[in-house]
């Protein structure tokens, strides 16, 4: 028998975020009522706000409330003249944290998966390939995941720059295979970036 | 670089949550914004009508969004003349989903500990004391924590009942000692409601 409607409500609310069962969800809800009621309710401005405002940079496709990020608007980025193309927004966040790179990004929210029928222009290729002709890039790094899908969607894109005699690198394997960018450590991401290897097309 | 204040905003408030650190955070709020920002929304709003509408049942002080919560309101529930006694309201579904008790429930909201001044008022024990006095009660299952605490709270509600002619059982320690009532498989705890004992007084 419930006590309370909200309560219910609360807890099934909370398992739509990875990884929280029933068990964590009444923890959870418990927890919030008991002792933080006000940070409750930080945290539903916070998820009210960022669901609504945050959009995806018009540059590197990014998540960002503006119409171009930060890392995209600043000068010092562009003049290197390096995109790092990676899957998903939580990659940029583990490249930045290396302090290894400095030049901009682009994110492909995703893989070339044919079989799921995603193709070229859902992972932004048609916006990459404008930038390709119309910006000085000396060169793509290409580090999307070292899984399959990663490997052929990096081919493919490294193909791209070939066409528009575009510069292209793949970060070294210092990851390990099968595994995602963004559970890596810092230590073999860093050297993963300095060894990366220039790509021969074939 | 952050690319997204709110981004920032939203990982920071999600770590009020018990058990979530800055990786979790991050997989949570990228998890939202990318595959359920309806979700997001949906959870924002229980959050925010949670924290904001549900107090305390006037009779047995668990959480509910009304001045006595259904289980309170229930007759047949009355009728039994039993009151369970819990620390906390997580304890009143643990023992609602053994389907072995029937009755009525006080919450704590605490246990005893005069080390830290918490006091016989400051977990409800006035209000529990009236309903001694004007409620027609057959027996308190007193099933606070088998924990040092829980044991000497026990005790004392056990001498407010005897004051007041009202017979008290404490549930059995099928509960392995030093753990944490809501936290016990459903067996484990049918059995210890069943195998109650009736207390000794001093
Ligand atoms: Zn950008
Ligand atoms: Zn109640």
């Amino acid at each position: 028998m419930r006590t309370s409607q909200l309560l219910e409500q609360l807890m099934d609310s909370l398992r739509c975020l990875p990884g929280v069962g029933p068990k964590s969800a009444q923890r959870m809800a418990y927890h919030l009522l008991q002792r933080n009621r006000q940070g409750g309710l930080a945290l539903a401005q916070a998820l009210s706000t960022a669901m609504t405002d945050i959009g995806h940079c018009s540059q590197c496709r990014t998540f960002t409330e503006q119409d171009v990020c930060a890392i995209c608007d600043n000068p010092k980025r562009q003049e290197t003249g390096l995109i790092c193309v990676v899957e998903s927004p939580a990659d940029i966040s583990a490249v930045e944290a290396t302090g290894q790179y400095a030049g901009r990004y682009f994110v492909l929210m995703g893989h070339l998966s044919p079989l799921d029928g995603i193709g070229p222009a859902d992972i932004g290729l048609d916006v990459l390939e404008k930038r390709l002709q119309h910006e000085p890039i000396q060169e793509l790094i290409l580090a999307t995941n070292p899984t399959v899908e990663g490997e052929a969607t990096a081919q493919y894109i490294a193909e791209l720059c070939q066409e528009h005699q575009v510069g292209a690198s793949r970060i070294a394997h210092g990851v390990p295979m099968g595994g995602e960018l963004e559970l890596v450590d810092g230590t073999t991401l860093s050297h993963s970036i300095i060894g990366r290897q220039q790509l021969k097309y074939r």
